[in-house]
């Protein structure tokens, strides 16, 4: 709970958000309530509600508008998670079983769908067609990270520019957006909104990256995932592609793993080795702060108030997260 | 192209649809832009969008709008299919290889999902929130159809009742909502919006139980897909639906088939010999043309004018055709 502390002064109207995303199950059609009642319930910290509420602070702080802009990014997330299990075939996400583990993978494709189509509904309620545009655009920019990210699954030639491209699409956006959307609705003014988005997708990226080190760092009970999965899926990261581009020879115990054809294991437990021996997770670790900078730099100019000490005092937080 | 023809006061216009639906592709990531291209290349009758301009040609015929609209219905339906075909595992849809053949399945379930939001891009264009809102709460439908339809496959103890609220949501809601939502946009009073919508559902309808009756009917070539093809995936329609009623024990061919565990080839020619040898093809047909004629009840209160000509002409079309 020491996370849901941290959204300040929208703490108390999450609530409204929070009874949004409990209806959302309210459907006549059995099998897809029970679906939806698991993936839904499966909670999760809500930063991008959130941040949609912080984000609307600044001017007219109008919460028939915002509740629903805040659960319809919430209701997005959930369902992108849904498709990408679905694409990872992954067994647990947050420590419960995935919807494609639980129902197999056919209904948690429409699973997915429904909820996609349920999140374009409750952005719809806040009657702004800008926010509705930014809203598809960024579903687009999501689902073009997801694809590149197992397009180049086992591609060892990947850059680090290819990583923050990918990352950048398929999580910073949504944060940016959930910042944005929440200043447009509330009339902020332009150079605020822009603002507000910078900070957002810095923000994700800052985000993302502290993730990625936490798949080679994390408990694996905390993090309810085993570590080393992303290696595991052929996803590299940026810990591993430092470590490629500091040695990118043959020998590399990464690029060694992408080449082989068995004996995977193994080569996956010599590869994480490597990488807790090198400096790359610090390395890593001091381009997150870089974004969470950046982050910082973009609402310097916004007033003070404790939504904005709030938004600042989350670049922390997402920082120093350990699971 | 006798299909073509049919459209006739909108047939120009069409162009400007096709248009918007071939820019589609022109995305920067590589791959991406392959699969639109395939996906969108396939072509079809576009029957959809044409239904939106007819639709939108009773009062303010403007083409800013309804062209936008046009594409954005058609992109939603073609992005159903590409997650309809990974759910059947399906390996031609029209006669050309599926997205999920080509691709694999994984991304061709990002590829669907870019096609959802581009599809809520363009819908948005129309800047018309009540349009947006029921193209996202249609598309809660068709996947809450789509999701029955995959929830049921094996269960004799389906009713008519159950099928046609299920092809009520996968495929006539999208035929209603093409001529609801072009009667929205131009203006058209309340009982004519009505009155499309009701007449594109009703056809939609019709169409369905025809493309359920032409899976057993069907030329192989013509179609390009196999006969019995709903039976083969363990999908109960009209045809089979009825025979079932005529017939519910135990030697029904259709259920000996459902519960089947071998030997499921000879069964599925059993079945499919069974519903020719029966006269549940000629009362599936007459169930058709009542949705038709429902369909052309519902806009005998609007005008006579070409469009409308051409949209009782459709009716005849669709229960007419051999493919």
């Amino acid at each position: 709970m020491v996370v849901q502390s941290l959204y300040g002064p929208v703490q108390q109207d999450m609530a409204r958000v929070e009874a949004i995303l409990s209806g959302i199950r309210d459907v006549e059609y059995g099998p897809l309530a029970r679906m939806l009642s698991q993936v839904m319930g499966a909670g999760g910290k809500r930063v991008r509600p959130a941040l949609a509420l912080l984000a609307g602070t600044f001017r007219d702080y109008d919460l028939e508008l915002l509740v629903p802009l805040a659960a319809s990014i919430e209701v997005l997330h959930t369902a992108t998670l849904v498709h990408d299990d679905v694409i990872d075939v992954a067994a647990t996400r947050r420590g419960r079983a995935t919807a494609n583990a639980l129902f197999s993978n056919a209904p948690s494709v429409m699973l997915g769908d429904f909820m996609f189509a349920h999140a374009a509904e409750l952005v719809a309620r806040t009657g702004n067609v800008r926010v509705i545009r930014l809203f598809a655009r960024t579903l687009m920019r999501m689902a073009t990270g997801e694809l590149d990210q197992d397009v180049s699954a086992f591609d060892a030639s990947k850059r680090i520019g290819d990583y923050l491209q990918r990352i950048g699409g398929k999580t910073a956006s949504l944060l940016g957006t959930a910042c944005e959307g929440g200043a447009i609705v509330s009339g902020a003014p332009e150079p605020w909104v822009e603002g507000l988005r910078d900070y957002g997708f810095n923000l994700g990226m800052a985000f993302q990256i502290v993730d990625d080190i936490l798949d080679f760092t994390g408990n694996e009970e905390v993090m309810g995932k085993p570590v080393g999965g992303d290696l595991r899926e052929g996803t590299l990261t940026l810990p591993s592609l430092l470590l490629l581009e500091d040695d990118p020879s043959r020998r590399n115990p990464v690029r060694r793993l992408f080449n082989a054809r068995r004996g995977r294991e193994r080569l996956l437990e010599d590869a994480i080795a490597a990488i807790h021996a090198a400096d790359v997770l610090d390395r890593s670790k001091a381009m997150a702060r870089e974004f969470g900078d950046r982050a910082a730099h973009a609402i310097a100019e916004l007033p003070d108030s404790e939504a904005h000490r709030t938004l600042l005092h989350l670049i922390d937080h997402v920082l120093d997260r350990e699971s």
